[in-house]
């Protein structure tokens, strides 16, 4: 087959391919706008509307077309004749379709059904702390993902299967040895912060904080950061969020709490650094496949790395906080920056995840990780659960849920059949502080810019490292070749051990 | 071929129906989304998922597949057996699949980059009030509209074919009946009013009234019409519109100009009554290509009805004068109701359409009416459209535009090929005092009923005789039902005069 042949062959697959992504965008912004306004009388039909979108997304991903695009493009004959990124397209295109054709179609449309289902008694069985309503539909839940691993196929691990879902190459013999090199050195740090005299006096943060003012002021920082608001916009929700809808249109929402000046603002930092990575995917990439973060746990880096190696800086205060104290005026006289800084970084073992700080957060995701490791490899059975998650809870964080709402039932995630996702929010923490100290030595400056608000150079940096490869560069790719290695708990290590100690003057 | 197989045939035609509709409500939000705060540089992206949604539907409605439901469901042995809904249903596919198949495609494709190109020359043209940079272009697209029109077919006056796209069933014979006997009324009952004495002090309205409390108010109106906000949202743009997603969602948008109160406030009532329309459609339709209004004329005889006859109507503003004062403390203190009534109600020729009042908007229409049937029927050519134009309204109204920006270059209608739509808005206005006379029957108390606020039975009543059907009744089936007679200008005349010779003082 000539050249010319295999060109209008690929252009002919790249036109399906953007037409799948054009669908997923209308059924990206379908989402966004059922989350942030739309009447609620209109739901119903709306979600019919996502349905049917989203089936034909499926559906072409599946389809007869789609299989010919792969038996062709993937002989090494015509294989070879394609530049980098039509490779990695097809590529992508083969282990989704692989994915989805190793179910059968009765077994996965009886596993949506579950989920739905599964969903909707989470949350009740959370509201009236029930235990015992939810586990036949986790039962279930972990059953269909042990039938479909044996589709799929594992190597090593069978959980490993699904952590490559969120976190492309990444394996339970690896993260073993990160979790547990970070916990050996996270444990005795924590305990150390709480054996502590001098704890942050957090007392100024009851206060009422305007919402309109606090919206001002996430827009100033988002301004800050170099979030592009003529490629976004910030709304409010109940569950923050932010959405790549392409990248020139990438939305973010936050939410005010009255009584809380602090969790709009990191919740608007941490959204706005997703969203400085999908804004900043190459707009080469536009209508590709390739046109989104790589990994969860990246992803993940670049929302933590905004969030607290920037926001929780001590540099970032020294520049914002007259800003803040500026805004509410009156409010904040009698606090001092280090005062501030150290309340917002204070440290304290909790029962929820998502209420956690940047120390204690590693362990909630480590518990759920041996958890879900132990579920899937039959050494750990759903009905035993609740009595497993506590007594990790006590030798972990050395505390204890009183009810099951507060424990096992807290977090959405395995209602919807979402195993292996937790791992990417600590790999974020983790590779964030890897690029941290990349950056430290690339920008030497680091601190000072941030101190002068300069914090262009810093986006550039990571876009020039990260952000413009999209998915054309895998998580373990992107990590060696920004800093010279592969994944190190080390640094997260290093960073914890040296911010925390100073903030409660540990020797 | 027995029932069960004839309704399983229904059942798959219906839900290849209902996936057209759900990707066109898709494409609504996405328009929603563009003309209300989507971030412009993810404009071109956005078009593109738009225009990809669009062609699908086109592509479904002239398909085989459609082609073989029409072919079957048109046997009269079968379309004997349907329920008047699914006749309906198969009737309007029917006229979409004629209408498209008749085009060739390559006609088709020309056209819609012809148009597309058009609008962008006409806004410059206007712009820089040159005519003859657009003259080529609308000539190309006259041409083509004759050349459609040869190839669809038409009875009696060529322009019937474009009218019944927009008024199922209205004819050239028709309309310049009610619009002669309109003219031969409304021109004269201006010259009157012209030569009042009595004219109206606008003078307070020079003053500026704060945007947020704009907003209040305009929300506070809606409220007051039973437009249901669980079933829909104001947001703002720079030309306001309705658009009914599905009856659970149907949005509408206003604009806040700082120095004239009243443009929000009857932007927002008649935004308000096409909503209502569209609210109200009842929810078996959903899903159906009828759920929508029947037609553009009765669409604007909606929004028509509750801007003039209950917004500008002296009831109204008895009952709702004061909480208008009231939200603008201060600055309406000395304008008393009626200066206030007589104010909303001024008469003046212009050369603007838009900016018409309901007197000489019908005006306005009238010349557009006569300036298409001339343009398609051959007796009237493109090149002396700006000559045409500037003597039709110094006969009709009495003034001549200096410029073609304000004169033949004002609309955007003709750059889109949009013949046969503008006298939708001058039926709008007589359906409504037709509709009108019909409720002040039923409901005696209607003048009663609005000055005391309670505008719920008058929805109700419009509900169950209009806004339930959606497209289930033509035009015609529902004037006719509801006031036991076909279109009649007399209504209007008979309107117009009784309400402008009180505030004009006219014998």
């Amino acid at each position: 087959m000539n050249l010319d042949a295999i060109q209008t062959k690929l252009d002919e697959f790249k036109r399906y391919v953007r037409k799948m992504k054009q669908y997923k965008e209308a059924v990206g912004l379908l989402y966004w706008d059922l989350r942030t306004g739309a009447p609620k009388k209109g739901v119903q039909t709306r979600s019919e509307v996502v349905g049917e979108l989203s089936t034909e997304v499926f559906r072409m991903s599946v389809s007869d077309k789609m299989g010919e695009f792969l038996a062709f493009f993937t002989q090494p004959e015509h294989f070879g004749q394609l530049d980098r990124t039509s490779q990695k397209m097809i590529e992508e295109c083969q282990k989704d379709y692989d994915r989805s054709k190793k179910i059968p179609e009765d077994k996965y449309q009886a596993y949506v059904v579950l989920t739905s289902q599964a969903e909707s008694v989470w949350e009740d069985a959370k509201h009236q702390s029930d235990f015992a309503m939810f586990q036949p539909y986790l039962e279930k839940i972990v059953a269909a993902n042990q039938e479909f691993i044996e589709l799929w196929g594992y190597e090593g691990n069978k959980y490993n299967t699904l952590l490559d879902m969120y976190e492309p190459g990444m394996t339970v013999e690896k993260l073993d040895q990160v979790f547990g090199a970070l916990r050996e050195k996270a444990v005795p740090l924590l305990q150390a912060i709480q054996a502590s005299s001098r704890q942050p006096d957090r007392s100024f943060i009851d206060q009422t904080f305007d919402k309109e003012k606090q919206k001002q002021f996430s827009l100033f920082i988002l301004k800050q950061m170099n979030y592009d608001f003529e490629a976004g916009r910030l709304d409010e929700t109940v569950h923050p969020f932010a959405t790549g809808l392409n990248p020139g249109d990438v939305r973010i929402t936050t939410r005010y709490l009255p009584n809380d000046v602090t969790s709009a603002l990191f919740g608007t930092i941490h959204e706005g650094g997703h969203a400085l990575y999908e804004q900043n995917i190459s707009s080469d990439l536009i209508g590709t496949n390739l046109c989104s973060g790589t990994s969860m746990g990246i992803h993940e880096s670049q929302s933590r790395f905004w969030e607290n190696m920037v926001g929780r800086s001590w540099a970032f205060w020294s520049r914002y906080y007259g800003d803040l104290q500026k805004m509410f005026a009156g409010q904040l006289d009698q606090v001092d920056v280090d005062a501030f800084y150290k309340a917002i970084n204070h440290i304290q073992p909790s029962l929820i995840r998502i209420e956690a700080d940047e120390l204690t957060y590693n362990l909630h995701i480590m518990i759920r990780y041996e958890i879900e490791k132990g579920l899937i490899n039959g050494t750990i059975r759903v009905a035993d659960l609740p009595g497993v998650w506590n007594a990790k809870y006590k030798e972990v964080l050395g505390v204890e849920p009183a009810a099951d709402s507060d424990g096992v039932l807290q977090d959405v995630h395995w209602s919807g059949g979402s195993f292996g996702y937790f791992p990417s929010y600590a790999l974020g923490n983790m590779y964030a502080a890897q690029m941290t100290h990349t950056l430290k030595k690339r920008l030497p400056n680091f601190d000072e810019l941030i101190a002068s608000g300069n914090l262009l150079p810093i986006k550039e940096f990571l876009t020039e490292q990260i952000y413009r490869y999209g998915k054309l560069l895998t998580p373990n790719e992107i990590i060696v070749q920004m800093t010279g290695e592969e994944l190190n708990p080390d640094y997260l290590v290093a960073y914890l051990e040296d911010k925390y100690k100073a903030v409660y003057g540990l020797n």
